[in-house]
Protein backbone atom coordinates (compact mmCIF):
# COMPACT_ATOMS: atom_id res chain seq x y z
CA UNK A 1 0.00 0.00 0.00
CA UNK A 2 1.71 3.13 -1.18
CA UNK A 3 2.10 6.05 1.91
CA UNK A 4 0.94 8.69 -0.56
CA UNK A 5 -2.58 7.06 -0.31
CA UNK A 6 -4.83 9.53 0.64
CA UNK A 7 -6.52 6.66 2.88
CA UNK A 8 -3.38 5.37 4.22
CA UNK A 9 -3.55 4.89 7.96
CA UNK A 10 -7.25 4.01 7.33
CA UNK A 11 -6.21 1.50 4.93
CA UNK A 12 -3.49 0.04 7.71
CA UNK A 13 -6.17 -0.25 10.34
CA UNK A 14 -8.51 -2.01 7.95
CA UNK A 15 -5.16 -4.35 7.12
CA UNK A 16 -4.38 -5.17 10.54
CA UNK A 17 -8.00 -6.33 11.28
CA UNK A 18 -7.93 -8.39 8.16
CA UNK A 19 -4.74 -9.90 9.55
CA UNK A 20 -6.75 -11.01 13.05
CA UNK A 21 -8.92 -12.77 10.98
CA UNK A 22 -6.50 -14.64 9.06
CA UNK A 23 -4.60 -15.26 12.35
CA UNK A 24 -7.82 -16.74 13.65
CA UNK A 25 -8.14 -14.62 17.19
CA UNK A 26 -10.37 -12.24 14.59
CA UNK A 27 -14.12 -13.22 13.40
CA UNK A 28 -14.83 -12.41 9.33
CA UNK A 29 -17.47 -10.30 10.82
CA UNK A 30 -15.54 -7.98 12.48
CA UNK A 31 -15.08 -6.58 9.20
CA UNK A 32 -18.20 -5.90 9.23
CA UNK A 33 -18.12 -3.61 12.68
CA UNK A 34 -14.12 -2.16 11.48
CA UNK A 35 -16.10 -0.91 8.18
CA UNK A 36 -18.81 0.46 10.30
CA UNK A 37 -16.49 2.02 13.06
CA UNK A 38 -14.60 3.39 9.16
CA UNK A 39 -17.66 5.24 7.86
CA UNK A 40 -18.47 6.99 11.80
CA UNK A 41 -14.87 7.42 12.07
CA UNK A 42 -15.25 10.14 8.55
CA UNK A 43 -17.95 12.14 10.12
CA UNK A 44 -15.56 12.68 13.26
CA UNK A 45 -12.50 13.71 11.29
CA UNK A 46 -10.73 10.88 12.09
CA UNK A 47 -9.89 12.67 14.92
CA UNK A 48 -10.77 12.64 19.22
CA UNK A 49 -13.34 15.40 19.79
CA UNK A 50 -13.32 17.36 22.93
CA UNK A 51 -16.65 15.47 24.03
CA UNK A 52 -14.29 11.87 23.46
CA UNK A 53 -11.31 13.44 25.41
CA UNK A 54 -13.86 14.39 28.48
CA UNK A 55 -15.81 11.07 28.07
CA UNK A 56 -12.05 9.17 28.46
CA UNK A 57 -11.31 11.42 31.47
CA UNK A 58 -14.06 10.55 33.28
CA UNK A 59 -13.48 6.97 32.36
CA UNK A 60 -10.39 6.79 33.38
CA UNK A 61 -11.52 8.17 36.46
CA UNK A 62 -13.67 5.76 36.91
CA UNK A 63 -11.71 3.24 36.04
CA UNK A 64 -8.80 4.43 38.75
CA UNK A 65 -11.48 3.81 41.47
CA UNK A 66 -10.55 0.32 41.43
CA UNK A 67 -13.11 -3.19 41.10
CA UNK A 68 -12.56 -2.72 37.22
CA UNK A 69 -11.99 -5.19 34.16
CA UNK A 70 -11.28 -4.26 30.53
CA UNK A 71 -13.54 -6.76 28.10
CA UNK A 72 -11.58 -7.39 25.08
CA UNK A 73 -12.67 -8.95 21.67
CA UNK A 74 -11.05 -9.90 18.36
CA UNK A 75 -10.97 -6.13 16.74
CA UNK A 76 -9.15 -4.72 20.15
CA UNK A 77 -6.26 -7.72 19.41
CA UNK A 78 -5.87 -6.84 16.15
CA UNK A 79 -6.28 -3.17 15.98
CA UNK A 80 -4.21 -2.19 19.84
CA UNK A 81 -3.41 -5.17 21.50
CA UNK A 82 -0.09 -3.91 23.12
CA UNK A 83 -2.08 -0.49 24.00
CA UNK A 84 -4.40 -2.40 25.74
CA UNK A 85 -2.30 -3.64 27.90
CA UNK A 86 -0.61 -0.54 28.82
CA UNK A 87 -4.21 0.86 29.72
CA UNK A 88 -4.35 -2.38 31.60
CA UNK A 89 -1.64 -1.48 33.99
CA UNK A 90 -1.94 2.31 33.90
CA UNK A 91 -5.50 1.68 35.73
CA UNK A 92 -4.48 -1.80 37.28
CA UNK A 93 -7.80 -3.62 36.02
CA UNK A 94 -7.41 -7.11 34.25
CA UNK A 95 -7.73 -7.79 30.19
CA UNK A 96 -11.01 -10.48 30.26
CA UNK A 97 -11.60 -12.05 26.57
CA UNK A 98 -15.14 -12.25 25.90
CA UNK A 99 -15.84 -13.14 22.50
CA UNK A 100 -19.47 -12.90 20.49
CA UNK A 101 -18.07 -15.89 18.12
CA UNK A 102 -16.23 -17.67 20.73
CA UNK A 103 -14.52 -20.86 20.03
CA UNK A 104 -12.17 -22.79 22.18
CA UNK A 105 -9.52 -22.31 19.08
CA UNK A 106 -10.42 -18.25 18.89
CA UNK A 107 -9.96 -18.54 23.05
CA UNK A 108 -6.42 -19.33 23.05
CA UNK A 109 -5.31 -17.22 20.66
CA UNK A 110 -6.82 -14.75 21.93
CA UNK A 111 -4.65 -15.51 25.34
CA UNK A 112 -1.30 -15.66 23.38
CA UNK A 113 -2.32 -12.62 21.61
CA UNK A 114 -2.07 -10.26 24.52
CA UNK A 115 0.47 -12.40 26.35
CA UNK A 116 2.58 -11.67 23.49
CA UNK A 117 1.64 -7.95 23.89
CA UNK A 118 3.17 -8.31 27.92
CA UNK A 119 0.28 -9.02 29.75
CA UNK A 120 0.72 -10.41 33.22
CA UNK A 121 -2.53 -12.20 33.21
CA UNK A 122 -5.18 -12.83 31.26
CA UNK A 123 -9.07 -13.12 32.35
CA UNK A 124 -12.01 -14.99 30.15
CA UNK A 125 -10.81 -18.92 29.51
CA UNK A 126 -11.99 -19.96 32.72
CA UNK A 127 -15.72 -19.63 31.85
CA UNK A 128 -17.16 -20.12 35.63
CA UNK A 129 -19.98 -17.40 35.41
CA UNK A 130 -22.22 -16.26 33.25
CA UNK A 131 -23.94 -12.85 32.61
CA UNK A 132 -28.00 -13.73 33.15
CA UNK A 133 -30.50 -13.10 30.82
CA UNK A 134 -27.62 -12.79 27.92
CA UNK A 135 -28.08 -15.57 25.08
CA UNK A 136 -25.11 -15.08 23.20
CA UNK A 137 -21.77 -16.69 23.79
CA UNK A 138 -21.00 -13.19 25.36
CA UNK A 139 -22.56 -14.58 28.72
CA UNK A 140 -19.32 -17.05 29.64
CA UNK A 141 -17.52 -14.86 31.92
CA UNK A 142 -14.90 -15.22 34.23
CA UNK A 143 -16.16 -15.05 37.94
CA UNK A 144 -12.73 -12.98 38.71
CA UNK A 145 -13.58 -10.52 36.05
CA UNK A 146 -16.30 -9.22 34.50
CA UNK A 147 -19.27 -11.59 37.09
CA UNK A 148 -17.70 -9.82 39.90
CA UNK A 149 -16.35 -6.67 38.72
CA UNK A 150 -18.38 -3.59 39.28
CA UNK A 151 -16.91 -1.47 36.54
CA UNK A 152 -16.41 -2.96 32.94
CA UNK A 153 -14.87 -1.43 30.09
CA UNK A 154 -16.43 -2.91 26.76
CA UNK A 155 -14.83 -1.57 23.24
CA UNK A 156 -16.76 -2.10 20.42
CA UNK A 157 -20.91 -2.15 20.62
CA UNK A 158 -22.45 -5.15 21.30
CA UNK A 159 -26.01 -3.78 22.47
CA UNK A 160 -27.33 -7.14 24.05
CA UNK A 161 -24.63 -7.40 26.25
CA UNK A 162 -24.56 -3.69 27.17
CA UNK A 163 -27.91 -4.17 28.47
CA UNK A 164 -27.54 -7.51 30.65
CA UNK A 165 -24.33 -6.13 31.94
CA UNK A 166 -26.82 -2.87 33.41
CA UNK A 167 -28.96 -5.31 34.54
CA UNK A 168 -26.35 -6.82 36.66
CA UNK A 169 -26.13 -3.43 37.80
CA UNK A 170 -22.40 -2.65 36.71
CA UNK A 171 -21.06 0.66 35.06
CA UNK A 172 -20.32 0.57 31.55
CA UNK A 173 -18.05 2.35 29.68
CA UNK A 174 -18.11 1.68 26.12
CA UNK A 175 -15.78 2.78 23.15
CA UNK A 176 -17.87 2.99 20.30
CA UNK A 177 -17.50 4.85 17.10
CA UNK A 178 -21.32 5.23 16.54
CA UNK A 179 -23.65 7.36 18.77
CA UNK A 180 -26.98 5.96 17.24
CA UNK A 181 -26.22 2.36 18.91
CA UNK A 182 -28.17 0.99 21.75
CA UNK A 183 -24.67 0.44 23.65
CA UNK A 184 -23.53 3.90 23.32
CA UNK A 185 -27.45 5.38 24.80
CA UNK A 186 -27.52 2.43 27.18
CA UNK A 187 -23.65 2.84 28.67
CA UNK A 188 -23.40 4.83 31.63
CA UNK A 189 -19.81 6.77 29.66
CA UNK A 190 -19.20 6.39 25.89
CA UNK A 191 -16.29 7.01 24.21
CA UNK A 192 -17.61 8.00 20.85
CA UNK A 193 -13.96 7.78 19.16
CA UNK A 194 -11.86 4.99 17.17
CA UNK A 195 -10.02 2.68 20.33
CA UNK A 196 -6.90 3.03 18.15
CA UNK A 197 -6.92 7.11 19.39
CA UNK A 198 -9.00 6.62 22.81
CA UNK A 199 -6.69 3.71 24.30
CA UNK A 200 -3.51 5.38 24.38
CA UNK A 201 -5.17 8.80 24.65
CA UNK A 202 -6.70 7.17 28.12
CA UNK A 203 -3.33 5.85 29.35
CA UNK A 204 -1.58 9.25 28.99
CA UNK A 205 -4.73 10.20 31.09
CA UNK A 206 -4.17 7.93 33.79
CA UNK A 207 -1.23 9.28 34.72
CA UNK A 208 -2.21 12.68 35.88
CA UNK A 209 -4.86 10.39 38.11
CA UNK A 210 -8.14 12.31 37.67
CA UNK A 211 -11.02 12.13 39.40
CA UNK A 212 -14.41 10.67 38.79
CA UNK A 213 -16.75 14.46 38.98
CA UNK A 214 -19.95 12.49 37.67
CA UNK A 215 -20.67 12.05 33.73
CA UNK A 216 -23.77 13.20 31.86
CA UNK A 217 -23.52 10.92 29.28
CA UNK A 218 -26.64 11.58 27.05
CA UNK A 219 -25.33 15.49 26.87
CA UNK A 220 -21.64 14.17 25.50
CA UNK A 221 -23.63 11.61 22.85
CA UNK A 222 -25.00 14.94 21.69
CA UNK A 223 -21.90 16.34 21.75
CA UNK A 224 -20.69 14.17 18.99
CA UNK A 225 -23.60 13.81 17.25
CA UNK A 226 -23.39 17.61 16.56
CA UNK A 227 -19.73 17.06 15.32
CA UNK A 228 -20.73 14.19 13.28
CA UNK A 229 -23.93 16.77 11.93
CA UNK A 230 -21.41 19.37 11.78
CA UNK A 231 -19.30 18.09 9.64
CA UNK A 232 -21.64 16.36 7.19
CA UNK A 233 -22.88 19.81 6.95
CA UNK A 234 -19.27 20.71 5.80
CA UNK A 235 -19.51 18.95 2.86
CA UNK A 236 -16.13 18.42 2.30
CA UNK A 237 -14.82 15.33 1.16
CA UNK A 238 -12.76 13.44 3.74
CA UNK B 1 -30.80 -15.12 13.44
CA UNK B 2 -34.10 -14.25 15.23
CA UNK B 3 -36.82 -12.52 12.95
CA UNK B 4 -37.68 -10.04 15.94
CA UNK B 5 -34.07 -8.48 16.26
CA UNK B 6 -34.18 -4.90 15.90
CA UNK B 7 -31.41 -5.48 13.09
CA UNK B 8 -33.19 -8.05 11.40
CA UNK B 9 -32.59 -7.00 8.12
CA UNK B 10 -29.22 -5.21 8.54
CA UNK B 11 -28.06 -8.85 10.17
CA UNK B 12 -29.73 -10.52 6.86
CA UNK B 13 -27.96 -8.60 4.00
CA UNK B 14 -24.02 -8.91 5.80
CA UNK B 15 -24.47 -12.61 6.33
CA UNK B 16 -25.17 -12.40 2.38
CA UNK B 17 -21.72 -10.70 2.08
CA UNK B 18 -20.43 -13.31 4.29
CA UNK B 19 -21.73 -16.52 2.54
CA UNK B 20 -20.09 -14.50 -0.46
CA UNK B 21 -16.57 -14.83 1.29
CA UNK B 22 -17.76 -18.43 1.75
CA UNK B 23 -18.35 -18.68 -1.26
CA UNK B 24 -15.48 -17.58 -2.72
CA UNK B 25 -16.78 -14.61 -4.94
CA UNK B 26 -16.51 -12.13 -2.59
CA UNK B 27 -13.48 -11.01 -0.93
CA UNK B 28 -12.89 -10.13 2.87
CA UNK B 29 -12.33 -6.82 2.18
CA UNK B 30 -15.85 -6.93 1.06
CA UNK B 31 -16.79 -6.89 4.72
CA UNK B 32 -15.36 -3.79 5.36
CA UNK B 33 -17.12 -1.76 2.76
CA UNK B 34 -20.31 -3.28 3.49
CA UNK B 35 -20.14 -2.32 7.12
CA UNK B 36 -19.05 1.14 6.04
CA UNK B 37 -21.95 0.85 3.90
CA UNK B 38 -24.25 0.13 7.12
CA UNK B 39 -23.18 2.95 8.98
CA UNK B 40 -24.29 4.85 5.78
CA UNK B 41 -27.41 3.49 5.65
CA UNK B 42 -28.44 4.10 9.37
CA UNK B 43 -27.80 7.75 8.37
CA UNK B 44 -30.02 7.48 5.74
CA UNK B 45 -32.87 6.15 8.28
CA UNK B 46 -32.39 3.15 6.14
CA UNK B 47 -34.70 4.10 3.08
CA UNK B 48 -34.23 5.54 -0.42
CA UNK B 49 -34.19 9.07 -0.15
CA UNK B 50 -36.09 11.35 -2.65
CA UNK B 51 -32.52 12.29 -3.89
CA UNK B 52 -31.78 8.91 -3.83
CA UNK B 53 -35.10 8.16 -6.02
CA UNK B 54 -34.29 12.04 -8.41
CA UNK B 55 -30.59 9.84 -8.95
CA UNK B 56 -31.90 6.65 -9.94
CA UNK B 57 -34.77 7.76 -12.75
CA UNK B 58 -31.71 10.54 -14.65
CA UNK B 59 -29.39 7.04 -14.26
CA UNK B 60 -32.01 5.01 -15.79
CA UNK B 61 -32.50 7.34 -18.25
CA UNK B 62 -28.90 7.82 -19.28
CA UNK B 63 -28.73 3.97 -19.21
CA UNK B 64 -31.05 3.80 -21.67
CA UNK B 65 -29.72 6.22 -24.28
CA UNK B 66 -27.63 2.94 -24.67
CA UNK B 67 -24.07 2.53 -25.28
CA UNK B 68 -23.72 1.35 -21.19
CA UNK B 69 -22.32 -1.61 -18.91
CA UNK B 70 -22.94 -2.56 -15.60
CA UNK B 71 -19.60 -2.98 -13.15
CA UNK B 72 -19.95 -5.73 -11.25
CA UNK B 73 -17.92 -6.62 -7.82
CA UNK B 74 -18.08 -9.26 -5.30
CA UNK B 75 -21.05 -7.26 -3.34
CA UNK B 76 -23.17 -6.94 -5.84
CA UNK B 77 -22.69 -10.82 -6.82
CA UNK B 78 -23.63 -11.77 -2.66
CA UNK B 79 -25.93 -8.85 -2.24
CA UNK B 80 -28.53 -8.92 -5.49
CA UNK B 81 -27.15 -10.56 -8.23
CA UNK B 82 -30.61 -11.42 -9.94
CA UNK B 83 -31.82 -7.94 -9.76
CA UNK B 84 -28.56 -6.84 -11.09
CA UNK B 85 -29.36 -9.26 -14.04
CA UNK B 86 -32.76 -7.75 -14.03
CA UNK B 87 -31.74 -4.50 -14.48
CA UNK B 88 -29.08 -5.54 -16.92
CA UNK B 89 -32.42 -6.83 -19.09
CA UNK B 90 -34.31 -3.73 -18.38
CA UNK B 91 -31.73 -1.11 -19.44
CA UNK B 92 -29.94 -3.99 -22.52
CA UNK B 93 -26.79 -3.47 -20.90
CA UNK B 94 -24.59 -6.28 -20.18
CA UNK B 95 -22.36 -6.96 -16.63
CA UNK B 96 -18.77 -6.70 -16.68
CA UNK B 97 -17.08 -8.53 -13.82
CA UNK B 98 -14.25 -5.67 -12.73
CA UNK B 99 -12.28 -6.99 -9.19
CA UNK B 100 -10.04 -4.93 -7.24
CA UNK B 101 -8.99 -8.32 -5.42
CA UNK B 102 -8.85 -10.21 -8.92
CA UNK B 103 -7.63 -14.04 -9.15
CA UNK B 104 -8.76 -16.19 -11.70
CA UNK B 105 -11.06 -18.41 -9.43
CA UNK B 106 -12.90 -15.48 -8.47
CA UNK B 107 -14.01 -14.39 -11.69
CA UNK B 108 -15.11 -17.87 -12.45
CA UNK B 109 -17.28 -18.02 -9.56
CA UNK B 110 -18.38 -14.68 -10.04
CA UNK B 111 -19.52 -15.50 -13.81
CA UNK B 112 -20.99 -18.92 -12.35
CA UNK B 113 -22.95 -16.56 -9.93
CA UNK B 114 -24.19 -14.20 -12.46
CA UNK B 115 -25.39 -17.00 -15.11
CA UNK B 116 -27.04 -18.83 -12.58
CA UNK B 117 -28.87 -15.67 -11.79
CA UNK B 118 -30.36 -15.92 -15.59
CA UNK B 119 -27.67 -13.70 -16.93
CA UNK B 120 -27.33 -14.44 -20.45
CA UNK B 121 -23.73 -13.23 -21.21
CA UNK B 122 -21.00 -12.03 -18.58
CA UNK B 123 -18.44 -9.81 -19.67
CA UNK B 124 -14.98 -9.25 -17.48
CA UNK B 125 -13.20 -13.13 -18.07
CA UNK B 126 -11.58 -12.07 -21.59
CA UNK B 127 -9.29 -9.04 -20.09
CA UNK B 128 -8.10 -8.12 -23.61
CA UNK B 129 -8.01 -4.26 -22.82
CA UNK B 130 -6.71 -1.68 -19.90
CA UNK B 131 -8.27 1.13 -18.27
CA UNK B 132 -5.05 3.75 -19.10
CA UNK B 133 -3.04 4.78 -15.73
CA UNK B 134 -5.15 2.94 -13.30
CA UNK B 135 -2.55 0.81 -11.58
CA UNK B 136 -5.23 -1.73 -9.66
CA UNK B 137 -6.37 -4.98 -10.58
CA UNK B 138 -9.12 -3.07 -11.98
CA UNK B 139 -7.25 -1.62 -14.85
CA UNK B 140 -8.37 -5.03 -16.98
CA UNK B 141 -11.77 -4.73 -18.71
CA UNK B 142 -13.18 -5.88 -21.64
CA UNK B 143 -13.16 -4.24 -25.04
CA UNK B 144 -16.47 -4.94 -25.44
CA UNK B 145 -17.46 -3.89 -22.21
CA UNK B 146 -16.09 -0.83 -19.79
CA UNK B 147 -13.55 -0.08 -22.19
CA UNK B 148 -15.15 1.04 -25.41
CA UNK B 149 -19.26 1.70 -24.00
CA UNK B 150 -19.79 5.22 -23.11
CA UNK B 151 -21.54 4.92 -19.89
CA UNK B 152 -20.49 2.73 -16.79
CA UNK B 153 -22.50 1.69 -13.67
CA UNK B 154 -20.15 1.41 -10.92
CA UNK B 155 -21.98 0.34 -7.55
CA UNK B 156 -19.87 0.54 -4.64
CA UNK B 157 -16.97 2.86 -4.31
CA UNK B 158 -13.65 3.04 -5.68
CA UNK B 159 -12.07 6.65 -6.17
CA UNK B 160 -9.64 5.57 -8.49
CA UNK B 161 -10.99 3.62 -10.87
CA UNK B 162 -13.60 6.61 -10.81
CA UNK B 163 -10.83 8.66 -11.30
CA UNK B 164 -9.51 6.77 -14.26
CA UNK B 165 -13.17 5.86 -16.05
CA UNK B 166 -13.70 9.67 -15.93
CA UNK B 167 -10.28 10.44 -17.67
CA UNK B 168 -11.25 7.91 -20.20
CA UNK B 169 -14.16 10.75 -21.06
CA UNK B 170 -16.90 8.10 -19.66
CA UNK B 171 -20.32 9.31 -18.10
CA UNK B 172 -19.84 7.48 -14.86
CA UNK B 173 -22.79 6.71 -12.65
CA UNK B 174 -21.99 5.24 -9.21
CA UNK B 175 -24.17 3.55 -6.75
CA UNK B 176 -22.36 4.68 -3.15
CA UNK B 177 -24.16 4.75 0.34
CA UNK B 178 -20.97 7.71 1.19
CA UNK B 179 -21.67 11.13 -0.22
CA UNK B 180 -18.32 12.31 0.97
CA UNK B 181 -15.82 9.39 -0.97
CA UNK B 182 -14.57 10.73 -4.11
CA UNK B 183 -16.79 8.46 -5.90
CA UNK B 184 -19.38 10.23 -4.90
CA UNK B 185 -17.79 13.44 -6.10
CA UNK B 186 -16.34 12.40 -9.00
CA UNK B 187 -19.07 10.55 -10.82
CA UNK B 188 -22.18 12.51 -12.89
CA UNK B 189 -24.35 10.50 -10.98
CA UNK B 190 -24.38 9.62 -7.26
CA UNK B 191 -27.07 7.20 -6.36
CA UNK B 192 -26.37 7.80 -2.53
CA UNK B 193 -28.43 4.60 -1.36
CA UNK B 194 -28.15 0.81 -0.63
CA UNK B 195 -28.20 -0.89 -3.63
CA UNK B 196 -30.42 -3.68 -2.34
CA UNK B 197 -32.79 -0.81 -2.78
CA UNK B 198 -31.41 1.11 -5.84
CA UNK B 199 -31.24 -1.26 -7.86
CA UNK B 200 -34.66 -2.88 -8.18
CA UNK B 201 -36.27 0.56 -7.91
CA UNK B 202 -34.10 1.11 -11.34
CA UNK B 203 -34.91 -2.23 -12.88
CA UNK B 204 -39.28 -0.72 -12.19
CA UNK B 205 -38.00 2.90 -13.01
CA UNK B 206 -36.70 1.23 -16.80
CA UNK B 207 -40.05 0.33 -17.29
CA UNK B 208 -41.58 3.81 -17.55
CA UNK B 209 -38.77 4.79 -19.74
CA UNK B 210 -37.74 7.94 -18.67
CA UNK B 211 -36.11 10.57 -20.97
CA UNK B 212 -32.53 12.24 -19.92
CA UNK B 213 -33.16 15.86 -19.06
CA UNK B 214 -29.29 16.56 -17.67
CA UNK B 215 -28.52 16.49 -13.79
CA UNK B 216 -27.03 18.27 -10.70
CA UNK B 217 -24.84 16.18 -8.98
CA UNK B 218 -23.34 18.16 -6.37
CA UNK B 219 -26.43 19.46 -5.30
CA UNK B 220 -28.32 15.85 -5.07
CA UNK B 221 -25.00 15.02 -2.98
CA UNK B 222 -25.75 18.07 -0.96
CA UNK B 223 -29.13 16.97 -0.30
CA UNK B 224 -28.34 12.98 0.51
CA UNK B 225 -25.76 14.85 3.29
CA UNK B 226 -28.62 17.43 4.81
CA UNK B 227 -31.12 14.01 5.01
CA UNK B 228 -27.84 12.12 6.87
CA UNK B 229 -27.42 15.14 8.76
CA UNK B 230 -31.47 15.77 9.77
CA UNK B 231 -31.38 12.30 10.76
CA UNK B 232 -27.91 12.91 13.44
CA UNK B 233 -29.72 15.67 14.52
CA UNK B 234 -33.04 13.88 15.45
CA UNK B 235 -30.86 11.99 17.92
CA UNK B 236 -32.64 8.60 17.70
CA UNK B 237 -31.32 5.41 17.88
CA UNK B 238 -31.94 4.01 14.52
Amino acid sequence: MPKGHPRYESLLYRERVADGVKAGYTSSIGLVAHGRGEAFDYLLGEKTSDYARAACEAAVAKLLEGNAVLSANGNVAALCAEEYVALSSAVNAPIEINLFYRTPARMRLMEQRFLRAGAKQVLGTLEDAEVPGLESERRKVDSRGIFSRRTVLVPLEDGDRTEYLKKMGKFVIAIDLNPFSRTAKMADITIVDNIVRAVPLMEKLAARNPKWHGFDNAANLRGSMAVMAKNLGAQQPI
